[in-house]
């Protein structure tokens, strides 16, 4: 292993699932070639006594919703990756059939994101739910979104009978595939909305909260989970927020393996108290303290499987707090403070280790998506894609050094500890102590059902 | 105790929550008025050996759905009293407010119906779930209900956020009034119905049940559970038909006492097998031969709380069963078998205990609908409802002899052992071997919630 | 009616299962006649506006133990009688074969007892679990104990593999046969009695406690009803003292329908700080507030069945408290405050219904120990034992006046509010006021496994 | 990484926890020093297409029960490492006190074992459970056994106390250290016996394993559990054998996650109808069919941790099958077919991936038992200690081929398809084809609790 193209030396190598090795990597046309030691490679970087995890992967950011779909690609990805996200599961839809358009976006992504991306793809319509097969076969796209709950004006609502037979569908495929389900229940939150908007002509980001009660993502977590378990698919909870969820989670998932948990960094981060106020509107809101430690204790008790984002690219000038609660959009950037915030939130404050935060922001989300061990490990073989991070480092957050097409963040001003200091993207150094030090090539991730 | 307006002399007394006791019956001024012996009265029957019961209650029928309100109060209280059941409980509903016009229906009972009666009412708009305080108030009805699963083009769904929000209601007012729910799946019945109707142009009673899946009312089951146990209302299952239902049921008990099971004599009775065909077309439909056996376990588990009907007054002219499957209508007049078909296939069959069939029966309707102890037992002070029966009579089964308007029967031709020989209605013989023997006049049961 | 030999008047008479009526009560030759209104009598007691309940069943007693057996049914039953206990279990045994000498024991009963009368043997060798079947035949004794731990130098520990067999020997009989199960582990005792020991000289009666911890008591629950559900038997755990059984025995009963609880009026009124100190020691101990308030609690959800005593008669010279924690003895007579405690602390200070007292202190150990309907209700042919009680009637404890052959209670100087006031047995006014007004002839119950 | 010890090629790595890797490996002084490729070494074996697993751990033999210790140090660890096993862990024990005369054992293991070796002491005294901490401290031992049922005249049961008190001084040391328990209730076994001695002189296989009835292995895993669950220590049960048990370990463990589960490969591979008889009485006993696909299943659903053999070397001259089923000694030689009944039974009959094989037969015993990553696991930096198999190859049993000091087979004449061909030990290729091919050093494992 003399002469790799690049060696890491001395780092200590966090391996979801073996632990934290002291040893080199050897880097070979942009996969890891080697794990040991010593190496010797034409670039060489010295991390002794530093922490290196895999590249993470964010399963869930959207693009393109308020802004330009293409340069959103180029923005968004190159904030990621100052992050250490070194690739994105993006969601995707609209009403009309995916096939064949859908290959247009794909081929966009070329020259323009700067992380490997895969896409998951909405299914509202009958047509849509009938193109799965050959989605799969034809574009390489392996996860599907159902949205129990839409966003009233934009997305629809999809009905039990459609959400079970989409079950059905996916269950006959097998366990390649996997649906998404954003799960609210969509009558509640329209009853409690409505209720409200009888008695508040504005609000606070706690009222917002109330529009959306916790008990409304549960109920529905227990109907899903509960077609899920007839029909016999794999399913995924997508931004799970509340303790009451979790709760029931925990009893769902000791009785069916084939059920995930996704959470977000924000859900981990933010109460619906913060001190950013409307900025914070989300859909699902905010929660109270209890349910922050509930997804923290979640992930200690392995009742969540995977941390995302749920990135949106906002501006001010979209998101309009001026037009108060019922106004204001949802959504925010978050792909940038995505590391840091578990770093800070979770392994500082917390005592997390950097084996589950490992295991949680990368191998998981390989292996529920159909990457692993391409992705989300440190092994001979797999992408080098790799983020070297310096627990002690504190930084104040600044939206303006964050890369994203964004104007604001949920943490300007707030002091984080632990950041990335070096991304590593297909084995070449392309991000150095939060500066783009390298041109990153990402690339469409075409997944198989095996 | 001597010259008591009617002593029943010697008989079997079955007395829920006590047993079965050797003793004479003294009725005064339509109540029971002693216990023991030896009474005598200016009317005397003896029982000797004979089982005696309290009046069956049957907490579930319909009148005025298809033919003329008030003259099937009188038809259908007729066959009930023919049958054993002395006092009914009967589901109204309209789009309309209910207060005040709801008291000239009630007016409407008296002098028709022979039973006594008292109303459920359907609590389908915003306005009607605003009445419910002077319903119970100032016309006496304690019991409402809400359609999951309405009927398609007559009843519309209720949504979740309704349905939460009259538990909320409820919950308040307290443990005096229930919430008796119409549990079904509306989108997956809706679902299976259309994939149905894209393959079969008509069916078979068996195809009809596949229009409603058991998952469809198990899953209602548990939803609606799940929004009691937060509100904490008190809930009352009507109709329930499916094994997959009992199941969650025994579970979902065992947390919250406030939570009670409805099925119907003729879901313990008939599948979906039937040689009637779509003659025994019902909503929810005839199940498996499983189903029927996790009925009658239930029913020795407790988890089955009372049995009713569905009554709904029928005529082959207007079910309508050459219209085929999907165009005959559904239900079935099954008063005047209610009480044989629980003695022909639960005690006879089955082993089950007159006790048990006194409770279920009687009693527990009496207590879930405060009557208790006016109705549902034997004892001094109730009324003088009972019902004599001959375990050993065996009769082939004619609708004629019902005394319903209906003209038909789903036992037409079945032979059932286990009659009532003699109905007492307010200390007066008013059935005597299945002939009308007295004037029986049945009273409107106006109910508090104490 | 008329011409009864007793006539009781106007009171509201609590019948367990089915609820509270103001009725009369008519008795002849010892039994109830008749229930209802208005009868006479040759005698006639006013009872307007009191409670009557059935007489009540202590089902756990012990007579002879430091004390002349002989002696002790005189004197025990008669505070039973002036306490409204009406029917005595008692717990005998010894390490010999029962049969035939035990005939002799019940012969001993006759012209001695006061109250009536039914034996429980403890089975601790292998000849008397031989001899079950012809104790049940020919002696008419169905309920049997085993002490899982024994009392050390006394009753010795019965091994698993001897309750197991026990077990299925009872499960072969049928449910007419129970077996009473004293629940703790003798290791956990023994090895904490010994720690102890080696640091303690003395100790207070909380320090008593700790040498029976509570899971002591839970494991033997655990490990019982386990064996119990695998044999099948009927299984009946005699005074349950601690919140962590509780706990473990609602899970257990929702799956056993065979399994039975009993706690006992001094575990629902004494805790560990008792200021009675070592006068209070007893076997199993008493224990912290929080399980006394998790027995009353256990009544409300129904997982006690019985509420007995555990009476020992106990003098001040036997329990010799002068020697210490290590050398006092157990026991206390409880029998004459026995109601008295029930209805201050239970339906005086919580609430407790007068519904549910008759029910687990007459109507549930008569089922239990098989002899229901002649005991346990009020109802025409059962026996007249009734108690009529004041529920605001206050009276400063004072052992003298309870009949017992003990000379101290638990309740010494304290004031219980709730007090029977009258006590019938076999249709005779036998107490009133706390004081002796007739001639009572217990008699020994035989009974049979139907 | 030119010049490397030994290389080697092209082999396909089962890496437990991450999964299947195609990459070469390096060594150097003994250990792993890279993953990866293209290595070259002074030595290379080129393992194209073959899968190498880490060394096997069994966490469960017993050396010098029958034969000498010293003796049997040399020929079992032999038969292990024929076998594709490179470690052991022995369980030793007696009455007397072990500290310091033990450290004499571990001196005899120098130059005598061929596998590394860590040790499990009995705890059997009072004394000894005092010694815990030093043994811990100055011998590097931090797993201990406690025997719940002893064997008949060799080792002593265990009483509860005692056994709750070692659990507590477990749980104060943390979680670093250890307990095994033998989970049967020694008077179930003993009441069995028993009652089966009074009707058989002699009996089958099937016969022996009535005498130890299932629920005995079940009902001392729920106590152990229980009273483990109170103290809060980390508790192993060894050799678990009944398909009872894993149904009741199922639930515990979804609650409890220090619990751990031990099976053995002749409990996974054979039943007590095995032709084998009287040769494989063993305690606890072979079990039905039922149990062993419990076992499997268990596997497959992450009930049971870990594999190991319970290995005893036992020759036909101390067995004595001649004496029948009551005099015949228990145990049986099972080093050398660890491997290939799992690759057999398990892999090869019944899909069981080769990473979980890797899980539960390396990568887990070294976790619970304090040695990993230096065990159980293919790492830089991990003791190259590796198995290269061939599940193709299929080989008659012949226990003259095994190295063991034992003259029979459970599996004598049966074909297994699945053997290790290559046991590579601390970097030295030791076994070639069932050859011993160099010389073995193993060594004494001493362990901290961290
Ligand atoms: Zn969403
Ligand atoms: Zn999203
Ligand atoms: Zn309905
Ligand atoms: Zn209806
Ligand atoms: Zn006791
Ligand atoms: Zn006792
Ligand atoms: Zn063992
Ligand atoms: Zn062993």
């Amino acid at each position: 292993m003399s002469n790799a193209d690049l060696v890491i030396k001395d780092g200590l190598v966090v391996i979801p699932g073996t632990g934290i090795l002291e040893t080199d990597i050897a880097v070979e046309g942009g996969k890891i070639s080697a794990l040991g030691g010593e190496f010797t490679g034409r670039k060489e970087i010295i991390a002794s006594g530093r922490y290196i995890l895999p590249g993470i992967i964010d399963p869930h950011i959207h693009l393109g919703i308020f802004g330009d779909l293409v340069s959103e690609m180029e923005t968004e990805t190159r904030s990621g990756l100052l992050g250490g996200v070194t690739t994105v599961g993006c969601y995707m839809g609209g009403p009309d059939p995916y096939y064949p358009s859908f290959s247009n976006t794909i081929a966009m992504t070329e020259g323009k994101v700067s992380t490997d991306i895969f896409f998951h793809l909405g299914i509202m319509t009958p047509e849509q739910k009938e193109e799965i097969p050959r989605l799969i076969e034809e574009l390489g796209i392996t996860s599907f979104k159902l949205y129990m709950a839409g966003i009233p004006g934009l997305i629809p609502d999809v009905e039990d009978g459609f959400l079970y037979q989409t079950f059905e569908t996916a269950a006959k495929i097998g366990d390649g595939i996997i649906i998404c389900v954003h799960a609210e229940n969509p009558s509640i939150n329209a009853t409690y909305r409505a209720e409200l908007q009888k008695v508040l002509t504005d609000g606070s980001l706690a009222d917002w909260s109330d529009t959306q009660p916790n008990f409304s993502e549960e109920e529905a977590v227990r109907r899903a989970s509960y077609f899920a378990g007839l029909a016999g698919n794999r399913l995924y909870f997508v931004h799970i927020s509340a303790a009451e969820s979790i709760r029931t989670l925990a009893a769902i998932k000791s009785a069916n393996p084939k059920i995930f948990v996704e959470t977000t960094s924000p859900y981990l981060s933010v109460t619906k108290f913060s001190s950013k106020g409307l900025l914070a509107k989300m859909v699902p809101p905010f929660r109270e303290d209890a349910s922050v430690e509930a997804l923290w204790q979640a992930i200690q008790n392995n009742i969540v499987d995977t941390i995302g984002t749920d990135n949106v690219t906002q501006t001010l000038a979209v998101k309009q707090v001026e037009k108060g609660m019922w106004g204001a959009m949802p959504g925010y950037p978050a792909l940038g403070t995505h590391l840091p915030t578990i770093l800070n939130y979770g392994v500082n404050q917390r005592g997390v280790s950097l084996v589950k935060v490992a295991e949680l922001m990368s191998k998981k989300p390989a292996e529920i998506f159909g990457l692993y061990p391409q992705k989300g490990t440190i092994a001979p073989g797999s992408d080098a894609d790799l983020v070297i991070i310096d627990l002690d480092k504190t930084v104040k957050v600044d939206h303006r050094n964050l890369g994203s097409a964004g104007d604001f963040s949920l943490f300007d001003g707030e002091e984080l500890k632990g950041w990335p200091i070096m991304t590593i993207k297909s084995g070449q150094l392309v991000v150095k102590d939060s500066q783009l030090v390298g041109q990153s090539q990402g690339k469409f991730l075409r997944r198989s059902i095996g």
